[in-house]
This record gives C-alpha cells, structure tokens and sequence, in this order.
C-alpha cells in the first residue's frame, strides 16, 4: 500500500508546484487521472514531453522557439533598437501579421493579475528591464491587452523603466474600424475623444 | 512558427481538460512549464506515467491498487456486506490502521463540493449504487469527513439509497478523546449532546 500512495502523493505534490494550482485543486487532478483511461493521462504526460523537446523560449525575447535564438531576434534586417511588448506568442503572431511592425518583440508570458495570484514574478518584466539596461534601445511599444489587466502590467513596466532614457508607447486605441458610433460603448468612445488625430 | 505553437496549443488543451483547470489557467500553466528547467516539467509528465503504469482503482471498491481487484476486496475473510465509505484512499488507510473494522469499503475518490465544481458525477457514487443494487449489502457505513462538504456527500448518498432495504449509518461524531470540554467548539458540544450515549 505504502508504495501504491507514494507514487500518488507524488504526483500530487508535483501537480502542488503549477501555478494557480493549490492542494485541494492538485488533490483532485490526480484522482481525476487516476480514473480516467490511461491513454487520456499518458496524453497529457506525452504533451508535456513534446513541449519540452521541441520548444523553448528565446534566450533574448521570449518568444517560443525550437533553438537558442527566436526567428525574429536573429534576423539583421529587423529594427533591434525597438521592442514591442506582448503578453502571449499568440499577440505577436497577430502583430507580424499586420506586416507593419519591423522592430523586435519581448513577450512577457503572461499579465499581471493579481487576482489570480498572477505576480510580476511570474512574467519576464525583469528579463525587459535587463534589456533596457544593455542600452541600445530606443523605443518600447507596450502592446498589453486593452484591458484592465493589460493596462496594469503597462504601468507596471512603465514603472520600472522611470529611469532610463527611452521613448515608452502604447497601441493607439480608440473605434475599431468597419464600426459605428451607435454601437461603440462608453469606453471606446472616452478613448476615441481622448486621443483624437489632427487632421489639418 | 505555426508547428511551435501547436504543440503548445496541444498542451493548453490537455490542461484544460483536467477538472477545475479553465482557459486561462491551463495557458498560465502552460507558459510555465516551457519557463521552467526541462527536468521540472518532465518531472511532472513522468509522475503522471507513474501513476499510470503503477496504481489503477480496484474495480468494485476505487481504492488504489496495482491489479483489478484491491487486497481488500480479494480478502475472503473480509465481511463483504458492510462496506465503509469514504471520500480518499486516504481516509480508507486511517481506518485500516485502527484495526477495527473488519468490512469493505468503497472510496468516492472526492467529495461533493458545488464551490469547487465538484459535482457527484465526479465520484464514484454510481457505482456505489450499483453496488448496493446487487443486493448482498446489509449495511453502508458513511465515513465522509465530519464537514460541511462531507456532510453533503452523506445526504446526497443516503437520498440515493432511499429505496433499498439496507441499514445506512455514519461514524459517530462528539468529543475527541484526551480533549477538554472547556476548549471544545459549539459544533463539537452540540454533536457530543445530540449524540449522547446511554451509560446505565
């Protein structure tokens, strides 16, 4: 029996070590595994063990890549003096779709939400700040999420880069375009008026 | 780029299929397991590989065991028609451990916990009743935790029982031994009161 309950324990006590992840939460996952067919829990095992062979984030930026260095901090032809700041590989993806942007990235991997005991700990806010400190760059493109915590891990940022002599911008907001007035809300009209363009 | 993120989105999946675990903490899992060192996040998927090779539930009863049947279900010497309910393998150790209890038991692998979406679908309570319906049980002995949420499950285990001719009991609750009355709780003096044995 007590052989049986130490592999257990042991996957609870791993299971403990997730973020988000308390006893009780870790408690139940692994009688969930427990229950269900093998293929279904070896498929979850088999998921970990596929990330980790064949995807890391990049030594410079975060981004997730198969080799040291991501595609995009590798390549000369990029503008390295300025980094556009996102939250997931997914929002950089969105951005190199736009094919407007030509500097480099730094992506956070995650937002600070303190109500899901998400802490600035838990990102790479300290890795950016590092990269600041190099020198060599210019400008800093907060590209967070429009949303509360989005904003919050920008004024995070913007917080400990007080001190460095860079340009720090976030995305312009206002109405999203192909919409109307009549169906914008109070938020996107407030940012609308606030960061109104000169036309002439 | 795009066979990176799938292998990551693959594994967002399997986490978000693990009870209690939504979207937004199955991508924070995600992102740190592909931060942290190889060797942790293998950790994890060999625990689960572990588990899966090593420990299996006992087909009648759930208690952990490495065959089909677990050593107390296989014992003949066992009474087969008490069985002793309770809510982990766990709890079932604690009451072997006492040396008092001669019957079977039946493990609910959880307990029933609306607040943490935790619903009897997840237990074992189906197979209980079948248990039960087969027709050779005298008598069911509820040994959930003395909780709020043990306590549900109990309720909602004996409503299920309602229409079959078994004894359903539950372990008695009162003072604990080598306590004093005058650190005692309202709760533990209530139970000790409504349950009061007769002594002559």
């Amino acid at each position: 029996m007590s052989e049986l309950t130490e592999s257990v324990t042991r996957m609870m006590r791993e299971f403990e070590r997730l973020p988000g992840i308390g006893k009780k939460s870790a408690e139940r996952i692994t009688y969930h595994l427990i229950r269900v067919p093998a293929e279904e829990a070896m498929s979850l095992a088999e998921s970990i063990r596929a990330v980790k062979d064949n995807v890391r984030p990049c030594r410079v930026c975060y981004n997730l890549c198969e080799s040291d260095l991501c595609e995009i901090c590798r390549d000369p032809l990029r503008d390295h003096q300025t980094i556009c700041v996102v939250e997931q590989p997914r929002d950089l993806i969105a951005i190199e779709q736009t094919a407007k942007y030509r500097g480099v990235y730094h992506v956070l991997l995650g937002r600070v939400a303190p109500l899901d005991r998400m802490e600035n700990e838990d990102l790479t806010i300290a890795a950016l700040v590092r990269r600041v400190r190099a020198g060599t760059i210019h400008e800093l493109i907060l590209a967070t999420n429009p949303t509360v915590e989005g904003d919050g891990t920008a004024l995070v940022i913007t917080n400990q880069l007080q001190d460095f002599p860079i340009k720090v911008t976030r995305l312009a907001r206002g109405l999203t375009s192909g919409s109307t007035l009549e169906f914008a809300n109070k938020d996107m009209l407030t940012d609308a008026i606030v960061g109104r363009q000169t036309m002439k």
